[in-house]
């Protein structure tokens, strides 16, 4: 383009110039040079969302199957207030995320007009690596700067604020990338200590997240195994695992305080593999939070940061397991059920029908359970759960995995609750023709919630109380709410509906829904 | 009820003694008791959201109408953090509301659980208060203390945080309402000088805002304005206003900054009334923030915390205007349109068939121009705007609005863009059975932007930076919107079309929405 330099076109040069080629945006007034810099940087690919959520939690998923960031633009402070809950769960998945924040030109800021506001004091709450720009002219090197944090192990947020100004100011050139902090090698003598461990005979478990959890750090986790019989656990909110049919299986630690602590009694060694001690989701009064036995001893394998892929390959070595074949999970595919159509019935359908290499954007809530177990045994699969408990992800978290893996099918299996929160990412899948089939369980209920309140010892509950809990009164039509957003959709009351509308939306490409009334 | 009492109940007691009567709620896990603690006291309703920008939004129109605070119940920090927007809007119409968000049990935060993170970081972006219980006997007087704040002149958002454990815990007693700051009489030396500079001959504005511009205190600078000649102002998002046939009429500051400088020229005094002085939106390259002319003088009768009206009555006696009657818009509806639906054939017909009383939640963005025209002489009427430029407002608003004042008509006149942000609100509509008519002004676009984009100086405008404002790929279907979230709605695309469903809408009570194809 002929146009001259400015700093929202030094800005996105330099984002591409860094590796970043998705930008997922909802832009306001004080972004529009950063929107018509798309214009002219064609290497990156806009996203229109109609709400920050959906940027986010899309950021999110994107980050997690494509192993790098995408960028985010969103206006302001309020902007990124919306984009917060799912900044919240990337941050605790350690997604790498960019997010480019609008703000007043400098000189307008003083006048505290209506849209100022603690921008630092929002971002903080989220990034490793808070930066406002202060002239056109730094904008390409804080750019660089902010990927550079968001790439280093082991991923996190950095949030750029870029004052109006210094985006239309002239700029006199784009950034090249700036190195980034690998993941660091863990010393030969932890690699010792642990492979000692694992032979001492005590019940020792291992616990693996990250990038130990997929590929070929799940694998060399699974020659370890079998060699040396340890437990391979991953957490109940894994960001990204991989399962079914010839994944190496890992147990899932469960849900609940007390089914935490009876999955890990007789533990004696905890390894942690880019993973924190195991402790229940909330604290209950009379439950414990955390979740190994008295005695448990824990080491660490490698931490977040470090390289636990290659620790667990040299640990594999170390072991005398190079070679070792891993244990492998066979195909089984659940019968097509018949009954009625509920949590179990609406996950061996799924189980069934799904092709290979689907990826799972899962919230599922109280239907997870069944839909894991099923899948678990299933064909291979990519699963992408609630990272960080902040309900409203999973449909923009699918949104992000489809655009970072076109030719992949991707399920987002929801309940109906937390679906309630980021509906207009139904709206994005259909701009982008995503390949992206959503199952709402479609049960009108906070049910976790009628579970907890026993579990938190709430006595005398009456109906004030339920009706806070209860979303019958109206009833959601997900169908027509999905149609109004431009998504295909269809109810199903029974398996054969639920089994005819799944098969047509796996042979076909495409954004679906299916309304599960379960 | 016979079960002891708890933190939980102590605090939602707490509330009521000091005049809270409604909660907005989206409650978790870690808010449990404090929802069980409605079936025991039924002083509060609890009104359940989807989603908490819901939450926030309708606290933000229950407060401006009802006149004190309302409180919200919400799940932990990215509960919060879904609301802030609206409270940031709310945080800038200087809105009373108490926020009890709830936390991790104390004993459970240090494990740094998934849902843990800095509540009292996102808290202080908005908040005048913020507070974090420390144990179920304190309960009470934090919630009291709360209060306190919030309603303490001019009003602000007080945010309570309440670890689950201190709600669970016994507690011995509720608390009573404390005293609270009530806005400060002027100095009859200040209302003396603005006397003698109302009589100086100079060309003189006032600038009102917040109580000074409904009621009384309106009544009295009409009296003002008799006397003197003193040109009466209000902002443009003056948060909230009272206008139509009888009411005195106030010129509202127009949006743009050169438009600001226009409508100001030749202003040699500006005298401010819980107002402050007049700034553009945003910055633009070459167009000036400040609204008002050089060599201005500025004069402030009564700040924010004051008691305005007292000023303007006190002023009125000075000035000899005690019983001056004051200008009075007279009734004058537009006829019947007959052409296309646009903006201004909507705002005719709303305006000639709106029924006395009402109150419009509006955030119409590129229509409110042609709205606010027609309603300057329509019936009496409260306008609410959005007050804080962030959008996603209006929808929540009205339903607080309605909330607070059951037997008035709300009006809620939407963009469709930023209707998009908080389309759940729709779904408490019809649970509570508000009497609201939404409107949608359905031109699939983010119409504001395509005039700023020229106004900041973007050049080279290409179809990858105009598709980032444009929504019609696909187009929401409103209708199909609502009535999948329990809301009856139609869709009108000509005069006749728009004005039946309107006129039916203003016959019926309940929710409705009507999709305006303009």
């Amino acid at each position: 383009m002929s146009e001259k330099l400015n700093g929202a076109r030094a800005l996105v040069q330099t984002l591409v110039n860094c590796g970043v080629d998705m930008c997922f945006a909802n832009p306001g007034t004080s972004e529009m040079h950063a929107v018509t810099a798309f214009d002219s940087v064609s290497a990156i690919r806009p996203v229109l969302c109609l709400f920050e959520g959906v940027v986010t939690g899309a950021a999110d998923g994107y980050g997690r199957i494509a192993g790098k960031p995408a960028a985010t633009l969103m206006h302001l402070g309020p902007g990124l207030s919306n984009g917060l809950a799912n900044l919240h769960n990337a941050r605790r998945a350690s997604t790498p995320i960019v997010n480019v924040v609008g703000d007043h030109a400098t000189f307008h800021l003083q006048y505290d007009a209506l849209l100022t506001s603690d921008i630092v004091g929002l971002a903080r709450t989220v990034s490793s690596w808070v930066f406002e720009s202060k002239s056109a002219n730094t904008v390409a090197a804080d750019a660089a700067r902010a990927v550079q944090a968001a790439r280093s192990a082991p991923g996190s947020i950095a949030t750029l604020i870029l004052p109006a100004d210094t985006a239309w100011t002239p700029a006199e050139r784009a950034a090249p990338a700036l190195e980034y902090i690998r993941p660091a090698r863990v010393e030969a003598s932890t690699i010792k200590d642990v492979a000692r461990l694992l032979s001492n005979g005590k019940r020792t478990a291992m616990l693996l997240r990250g990038p130990p959890l997929i590929g070929e750090g799940l694998e060399a986790a699974g020659r370890i195994q079998a060699k040396t019989g340890v437990r391979l656990l991953c957490d109940t909110f894994a960001p990204h695992a991989e399962a079914g049919a010839g994944r190496v299986p890992v147990d899932r630690i469960p849900y609940f305080a007390e089914q935490i602590v009876a999955s890990l009694a007789g533990t004696e060694q905890l390894i942690l593999v880019g993973s924190k001690p195991p402790v229940s989701f909330f604290g209950y009064p009379d439950k414990p939070s955390w979740g190994a036995p008295q005695g448990c001893v824990f080491s660490t394998l490698a931490f977040a940061h470090e390289d636990g892929v290659k620790a667990l390959q040299d640990l594999a070595d170390a072991l005398g397991a190079a070679s070792t074949p891993p244990p492998r999970m066979s195909l089984q595919l659940p019968e097509m059920p018949n009954g009625e159509l509920n949590a179990v019935s609406v996950a061996q359908i799924i189980a069934r029908l799904t092709p290979e290499n689907a990826i799972y954007a899962e919230e599922a809530a109280t239907a997870a359970d069944a839909l894991l177990t099923h899948l678990a045994s299933a064909r291979a699969h990519t699963h992408l759960p609630l990272a960080g408990g902040s309900i409203g992800q999973g449909v923009p978290l699918a949104v992000g995995a489809a655009l970072a893996a076109p030719s992949r099918k991707v399920i987002c299996a929801h309940g109906d609750g937390g679906a309630a929160y980021t509906l207009q990412a139904l709206w994005t899948m259909a701009r982008e023709k995503l390949d992206v089939t959503t199952v709402i369980y479609a049960n009108r209920s906070y049910a976790i919630l009628n579970i907890e309140l026993q579990r938190v010892g709430a006595i005398n509950v009456g109906h004030r109380a339920l009706s806070m809990l209860d979303l019958h009164n109206p009833e959601m039509n997900w169908t027509k709410i999905a149609s109004g957003l431009g998504v295909e959709a269809s109810r199903a009351s029974s398996c054969a509906e639920f089994a005819s509308q799944y098969e047509s939306a796996m042979k076909a490409k495409g954004p679906r829904l299916i309304e599960a009334m379960i």
